[in-house]
């Protein structure tokens, strides 16, 4: 890991000479490379808003003064009174969560003034391990986006299920003395840490000791559970949805991240607390957003123009997506535009819109009204040349390794009387857990469309034990084929719900064939599909291109009879073991509330 | 160093066991080892003053929470409604200016409230160098005051002096490894930053690359000179001392200290800056503190009662003196009263005369109602048995090491018409330069008492070269014998004032007997003294003591004739080679404005 962590050093630190020529351009003894002139400064720092010229020297802002006291500059650019903002920052996404790489997440977020994100790869690693999160900093080196990274902490989720790889305390530790690494991510684990478990304690230790933060995850939690939670050290959470929840969350200490997913959207109930005098105590995250929320509304630049047209002052908007989320990380140089820091600015037309006419990431264009145009000298997110690249490039090819599963392995014996049935909800993760007597033919449980009752297959397609499990989903509504994906959280085996079980093992081998992705089969045949062919989990392919797939799955899902609005992020929910209330994996089915592995059976 | 930072991270660190009896205690499964009960919280978090309970476990804090829902405690005390606020926290202090050692600093300050300080220990490296810093970590260990460093950065001050010792950029990058270092101090070589010198933008990358602070010294720097000064990357200034200044200095991006020193005082000039709109840019600092003042004034509680009287937002106070320091330095775990924090908790009795009615650090109580009393189980200070504590002692012992001087070595020839003379001003470190025509005997330069004319010498007292240089002063008044001190800043050589050649002797050789000091002689013996027998700047003797010999001191000047109000202090600034306007080193007269050694005789 040495050479790959001097590499990211050199890309991520100052040097010297950069200092430097800063210096040398604030005091007049060398030209600007870049003058904004005539801009309307956000600051950060007092909260007003106040023309100014900005300089760059380089990669760094050397300047922030008034149009009469600028430095002699190699180029200027009158921006005729346009606002001028630090470069966004988003205190906490799962990039995969977008199934494109980081540089395909860089194209749809840099033209929108997102030049920083904090990313928990939380997906990847519990697919690929170590390699896949190395993967993912060696594919964001070089992109005009920032991204830094926690280290997942919940690799695997739970023991009821069979993830790809695992990170105990050793590779935590290893990992946190990367540059790029600025923590330990969320700690969804809480009841864990409440129960003063010592390996989760411990992970709270590691990253203490890395002198980094310890991220967390705890929905609902209040009163005496809370301050156990955070008595650990941990110091942030994502997780508020209600007022009440924030307040409380807030005057306990939390750095509260205020998020607006693609399924959780809590802006609105925390748009109270976007306040200057909640300081620097307030950040903006995305947390997951999908492809097409991200091409309509953006990352976390979503949250400052929802924020502004809400109601909230727009300097401190900003400042929850910049300053304060550089601040909670201790990232330098980051989060403000004033002399020293990174020149990474964004300028925008109005300040309700937020529409970026221009972005700059270390002192160079890099977007321009939206387009995407990054400098020719960055690199474009891939690692060909690194040590260690194609070892973990390896690390994340090829990963679906299904067992050989004839129709005769799906056949569901018929337990006798009620079986547990999950529900799944449009718009939800959570699911529902029916007991109903089960649709038998030949002394086998089967899908029976007309009852919205649909087989449900959890396959591990890690290699590591070639086991399933089978169970019964209601709320799909498929009256033909089926659907099936590598998107399986956290584990992230392969999820497959149909009406007949030909057209499942159908899409299940397509999927082995594309090394991952989304498949709807029906009529004998694929009818659409998404190649994620990276861990199983995104694709090389752009965003718009995995838009349009998305679209086709979902018109050839609802051509089968799908009534729920988004069937393949549904299904790649059904086997969450930590959200409630009854899911699949390939250990069978769990009653997350009961915490443990149940038979079909109902009452069992 | 390995030995001595592993043994300091034992007592800055938290262990894995301290944060599961946190997490214990919140969660019920054991009795917190204190409550305290009906307290209302200052919430540096939100702002709000709210009534709480407060649950230690051991050095932690465990739950701040409703008494309802209080856990259960070893011992239990109600507050009955007093103030709860987390320990103050100075954010720049050279403790060697009270001289005493951070033992006696504790005992000052800690009984008003104050459980941490950010020090530089400018003035002992500038004697004993390296092993002066170490015996100053050394000597804080234990004790119920946090001492984080700061490593000084200008050491010499500049190359018109001799000093003790000198850091370079390899010794400036050993000391950022240790622990209880949280950056470079104050950057005070202002003009060789904005000059963009290398060594001095090389401290700058150190602390960078260490992931600390490089603390700032920018007095009256403005426009492009002070954008030059904060690109390089520096992060603070405690040196502003107008509502302009102030201003300027926050809006571009300086983390800005107000300070109240005994000298420089700033915190009304800067008062409408202290507001919650300037979130966590605003802290609180002391710099200087005389040994008088911090008795009857405090520390940096000193700030927070006087900002509170002058109306500022009680809860913005405090934040300033304790959360927003800890936030700038990265301090974990400090600052603020919640779980997970260090259980640093002043008691208040009311919030306008900030009185402490207990103090709590770690979780033990060490003052009550103003007296100092910590824990038996807490240290001294005292370093005996550490590794290198030794050579570390020895390093400040014997540091006075006088050339033998005879009378006739005191004297100064004629150089014949005008000479330069120091002109000494009440309450102020600026002196003048007057050029007047000297009262001459057998061809000598001599002291005219009736002109108010007196000889003043500067020896270097580090046996390093034993050289010494001679001048004129006024504004002493001294009509009898003369003053000495080996506080003489910053490369703090012994220096002398007198209406007599012999007097200074005698005061030179008696400084020499005690190993440092202040001593005032007249009628041909010593009239009174200070012993300062560590590195001749600070003495082990507490501070109520000092200041019974710096009033006989005072009163022994006095009755010299003296008529500056501290003449020991106005001595001990003659040397200071970086304040305009002329100054008296070993080396010679300095004209701080020209930057060079200038002859006695005036237009040279």
């Amino acid at each position: 890991m040495r050479s790959s962590r001097a590499k990211a050093q050199l890309a991520h630190e100052i040097t010297a000479d950069e200092i430097r020529q800063a210096v040398d351009v604030a005091a007049g003894r060398r030209p600007a490379t870049l003058l904004l002139r005539d801009g309307r400064l956000l600051n950060v720092f007092d909260g007003r808003i106040r023309r100014v010229s900005v300089a760059f020297a380089g990669r760094l802002i050397a300047t922030v003064g008034s149009d009469d006291d600028a430095p002699a500059a190699d180029t200027t650019i009158d921006l005729h009174g346009a606002y001028l903002a630090p470069g966004l920052i988003d205190g906490h996404v799962h990039i995969e969560s977008s199934l494109v790489t980081p540089a395909a997440y860089a194209e749809g977020v840099v033209p929108r003034g997102v030049t920083g994100v904090v990313c928990d790869p939380h997906e990847i690693a519990n697919v690929a391990g170590v390699p896949g999160v190395q993967w993912l900093l060696e594919r964001s080196r070089g992109l005009p986006l920032d991204v830094w990274v926690t280290v997942p902490s919940s690799v695997p989720s739970t023991a009821m299920e069979t993830a790809g790889s695992a990170l105990g305390l050793a590779e935590i530790g290893a990992l946190l003395e990367h540059p790029q690494v600025v923590g330990v991510a969320e700690m969804m684990s809480f009841p864990a840490v409440v129960a003063g478990d010592a390996v989760e304690l411990g992970k709270v230790v590691l990253a203490e000791a890395a002198r980094k933060t310890a991220e967390g995850h705890a929905p609902g939690l209040s009163g005496r559970a809370l301050q156990a939670y955070l008595a650990s050290g941990i110091g942030s959470d994502h997780e508020s949805t209600t007022l009440e929840e924030g307040r409380e969350k807030l005057a306990a200490g939390v750095f509260l991240m205020v998020r607006e997913g693609s399924v959780t959207r809590d802006l609105d109930a925390l748009l109270p607390l976007v306040r200057v005098e909640h300081t620097d105590r307030i950040g903006f995250v995305t947390d997951d957003r999908l492809p097409h929320d991200l091409l309509d509304e953006g990352g976390v630049d979503c949250l400052v123009r929802r924020a502004v047209q809400a109601g909230a002052d727009p300097v401190y908007a900003v400042r929850c997506a910049s300053y304060n989320v550089a601040r909670h990380y201790g990232l330098k140089r980051r989060g403000a535009v004033a002399p020293g820091y990174l020149a990474d600015v964004v300028v925008i037309d109005d300040l309700a819109g937020f529409r970026a006419q221009a972005v700059y990431k270390g002192g160079r264009r890099v977007a321009v009204d939206g387009r995407y145009e990054p400098d020719g000298s960055l690199g474009d997110g891939h690692a060909a040349s690194a040590p260690g690249a194609d070892a973990w490039n390896a690390a994340v090819r090829d990963t679906v390794r299904l067992p050989r599963l004839e129709v005769a392995d799906l056949r569901l014996p018929d337990p006798g009387g009620p079986v547990r049935v999950i529900r799944a909800r449009p718009n939800q993760i959570l699911t529902g857990a029916l007991e109903l007597l089960p649709t038998v033919r030949e002394g086998a449980v089967v899908a029976d469309p007309a009852r919205d009752l649909l087989k449900l297959v959890c396959v591990e397609r890690h290699g590591r034990n070639g086991g399933w499990a089978l169970g019964l989903v209601t709320g799909f509504g498929l009256q033909h084929g089926a659907l099936a994906s590598t998107v399986g959280h956290d584990h992230h085996n392969l999820m497959a719900v149909g009406a007949d079980d030909e057209a499942m093992l159908m899409a299940a081998r397509r999927l082995q064939e594309l090394g991952g992705g989304f498949v709807a089969v029906g009529r004998g045949r694929v009818l659409a599909e998404l190649p994620l062919e990276i861990a199983g989990l995104v694709t090389d392919a752009p965003l718009a291109e995995v838009r349009r797939h998305m679209r086709a799955l979902d018109d050839a899902a609802a051509s089968l009879g799908a009534t729920l609005p988004a069937p393949f992020m549904a299904l790649s929910f059904l086997g969450l073991p930590v959200i409630p209330e009854l899911r699949l994996t390939d250990l069978g089915l769990v009653d997350v509330l009961a915490g443990r592995i149940v038979p079909l059976a109902a009452g069992g």
